[in-house]
């Protein structure tokens, strides 16, 4: 997959660092008064190489793909057919991302990464599908490991074609009943943290259903027996899905395209923690936009050292969290080449 | 004043909840996985009364007032004139709140309550002047109890001609070098919480220069020995500001013309907790958007059990936590209208 994939990405360069922070402390405001909008308008200037950046055509990728553990019902209180189901919804506005994003300004793009549905071929979907589903992790891995850098080839692909239309800010959005299942086994095998202090309810599990989820998982972990020192890979082809798998190959490739990486909650971030973990540098591209409610992404976050911008106890997925933080982006951008400076105003400055 | 103020707004009927509920309930997301983006929904709904709400005209007010003591510079870092500039720069749209608003697709309206300058008249300013400054509270009163009275009414009065031409948002925002020493006297006697607990670096006071500010404010509280037993106007008369008693009285208006409140940092927030202990019933209109790094902030939306939407680590005032959280608001508005329901989008609801 490195053969596949460029994850040198670097560094950005930190030679214009010190002028940007020059450039914020002129502002007509006490210097840092903005808090973290500061640090977003440093980070937006730093990934771009340039004091005056700027945000173009910004999308949200909503990848869709469905779980072979799906069908068993033992971990998901929606049934297999919502993730088609909400892909039409997608594509035909009514669903929260649309809501958000509408508001935002920014484009939802849909992307079948695998689901377990024909689309006509006249909707607005871009076709990825690596499959129907993956497999049922229970009794062999989600997918092949060849299988995962295809998808992952698909996904940064999927990048590709946006990006080279002008897009410079991405957000990674997922819809896939059963997904948190995957992203919980995930996030514990690679991070070493008990799957008890990573599974939540995803859309719903509570009570009984909570404990089944948790038993499930914690039989198919054991069956696999994979741990921290596998290869993340190999960790991401086991428990799935596609979509995941194309969020990593499209996550690396719109960083190595020099994109703003807007990651979305649970799944998200676990898609993000495969690519982390292949490509550190991705973390300079990266905004952490909400801290979700599901239950492991606190723990995640807090094992990244990702600081989400926004705690609105949301946990829906879709890229909903992309879409909140977005204007916040644009105000941090809009800062940094509007305001005035001290000078310019003519207000005075410190006098103590 | 409760002559002149009808602070007899009463709280929302909730004849509609249950029905504000059971729409956001259908709306196809699992219920309540858009958390507090659904709690905005619902108060908006609420507020207005109807289950398709609307926000219209929104706009950012920055009261703007000079301060007795800042011609001391026993508390403040910047000069007083920085009052008059900031004014300034609001109207030629350099400021932060100009850069901000122009992405939330707010208006700034600027008020003149009382700072120290002559304005020319050709300005886009309002005019609700009460005198050119306060009195310095080292010696006397900031204000007298029949000025208070007057200067809330001016706010009154500039919200009252805002909404009667369609605003139904109003974020409160404000400019006064000193104004963090109002607020803090302000907090500290109503909430009978200690000086040392509400009095942060405002602008950037720190080490010696804040010890100073706390050791003047010490003083200020002890000469005039007001307690939180004493009325919430003579408080405010005491310690000021103009902005502050335009913004007190300009809440209260706007929550008896039933326009959503959006409450900004730690001096908007002071005002709030005067229009708050004159009429609770505020507390339903009112949006804390951010938590501000201001000292007192914290323990100060803690005492009146308000939950800010954004920690963002912002401490510059002039109404920028209410641009920075706006479109969120919008977002609410337009889950709660344009999201599609399971039935409509014809997708399965739970089978667990």
């Amino acid at each position: 997959m490195t053969q596949k994939f460029d994850v040198s990405v670097k560094v950005p360069s930190g030679k214009l660092d010190e002028e940007i922070w020059d450039k914020l402390n002129l502002k007509t405001k006490p210097p840092g008064s903005l808090g973290r909008l500061e640090h977003l308008s440093h980070q937006i200037a730093r990934v771009q190489g340039t004091l005056t950046p700027n945000l173009t055509d910004p999308v949200v990728l909503v990848f869709a793909g469905d779980h072979g553990i799906a069908k068993s019902g033992l971990v998901n209180p929606y049934p297999q057919e919502v993730t088609h189901q909400m892909v039409l919804n997608f594509l035909s506005g009514g669903a929260a991302i649309n809501a958000m994003t509408n508001v935002a300004g920014m484009k939802v793009i849909v992307i079948d990464a695998g689901v377990n549905h024909t689309f006509k071929s006249e909707l607005n979907l871009i076709d990825a599908k690596v499959d129907f589903g993956t497999a049922d992790y229970r009794s062999e891995p989600a997918m092949k490991i060849e299988t995962c850098h295809l998808a992952m080839q698909k996904g940064a692909d999927v990048v590709t074609g946006i990006a080279s239309k002008g897009t410079n800010v991405i957000g990674f959005g997922e819809m896939g009943i059963s997904n948190t299942s995957s992203a919980s086994l995930i996030m514990s095998t690679l991070c070493n943290i008990s799957l008890e202090e990573c599974v939540g309810k995803g859309t719903g599990a509570t009570g009984d259903l909570l404990d089944q989820k948790l038993n499930t998982l914690l039989e198919v972990q054991k069956f696999h027996g994979l741990t921290s020192k596998d290869t993340p890979d190999l960790i991401l082809a086991t428990f799935g899905g596609f979509e995941i798998a194309e969020m990593v190959g499209g996550m690396i490739e719109a960083a190595y395209r020099k994109c703003i990486v807007l990651v979305d909650g649970f799944i998200s971030t676990a898609a993000y923690l495969i690519a982390h973990s292949m490509m550190p540098a991705i973390k300079e591209y990266a905004v952490f936009t909400h801290k979700s409610e599901e239950l492991g992404h606190t723990k995640l976050l807090a094992y990244l050292d990702a600081e989400p911008l926004l705690l609105l106890q949301m946990r829906l997925g879709e890229g909903t969290g992309c879409a909140a933080s977005y204007p916040i982006l644009e105000m941090a951008v809009s800062v940094i080449n509007n305001m005035a400076s001290f000078d310019s105003a003519g207000v005075s400055s410190k006098i103590n």
